[in-house]
């Protein structure tokens, strides 16, 4: 299962009668949505796990994270950018606020929209755990450049420009 | 949130003093980690409504798929590279088995192991639902050429590498 393959895995479709490459000729190994659930799902487990001798959870890391570089958002936006259910999303801002760490506040001009904001206290549970973060980020990428890393990222912009055009 | 971090986002760690970039420097949309977790959720949920309409799990597609180019494989082999927890897989090769899509047999030289294989059946039923896969895998890779397909490729065989080695 580790042979590359030769030929073009992106091979285009002209129409109904193109021929599509098989999942055998392209290979599990050059099929990226298998390597990025391969990768992500060992990134989250080992994340989670480090996570848990901090006392705290996966989902409390991303509220923080996000909340930590963005003014404030809703919950349904939250949850989004978190990838969290949104009812998993509302019970861990209930624990992130009884912790101190976070706020929320009707938006003035439309009270059924609350606003999350993130606390000093929250701030800092979140600068007190990016570093584990950092440095398992940091083995993760270990080996690769600077350029391949752009390039990486790149794709994955595009992906999720692909995702919102086509509504994959 | 969008803006695109200047400096080395994988700077090295020289030693405990050595500067971490923040989050906040290096910006949501530059961590991969986060864009990796967004895709693969995307990916993940669009692929399991096609398939519901071919009245197919997503653990069922990946057990007919790894099974479809690989002779035999355990049932714990084949719950790692499913990204599938063993409870689940094991269900999943019941129903697959009751299907006629799958056979398990124990290993002759070792009794207490039992590999799975593939039927003609199965096969079929992996190449019925393949260009739905495979279609939405091209149009989530729309406008990425084959070159930055294979550094991003590259990139992933090296963090499973990492992984492995460094036991993230």
């Amino acid at each position: 299962m580790t042979e590359r393959f030769s030929g073009n895995v992106l091979r285009p479709i002209d129409g109904p009668e193109a021929k599509r490459p098989t999942m055998g000729e392209i290979g599990l190994n050059n099929f990226a949505p298998y390597l990025m659930n391969r990768v992500i799902a060992r990134w989250n487990a080992s994340l989670a796990d480090d996570l848990k001798a901090l006392d705290i959870t996966t989902a409390k890391m991303r509220a923080l994270a996000i909340l930590s570089i963005t003014p404030s958002v809703t919950i349904n936006e939250l949850s989004v950018f978190a990838v969290t259910e949104q009812s998993t999303m509302s019970r861990t801002l209930d624990s992130l606020e009884d912790q101190g760490f976070i706020r929320r506040q009707p938006r003035p001009d439309d009270m059924r929209v609350r606003d999350v904001t993130i606390t000093a206290e929250g701030r800092a549970a979140f600068e007190s755990l990016w570093p584990t973060m950092y440095d398992d980020f940091l083995k993760m990428f270990q080996g690769i450049d600077e350029e391949e890393y752009r390039t990486f990222v790149a794709v994955l912009h595009r992906i999720l420009q692909n995702i919102r055009l086509h509504e994959v």
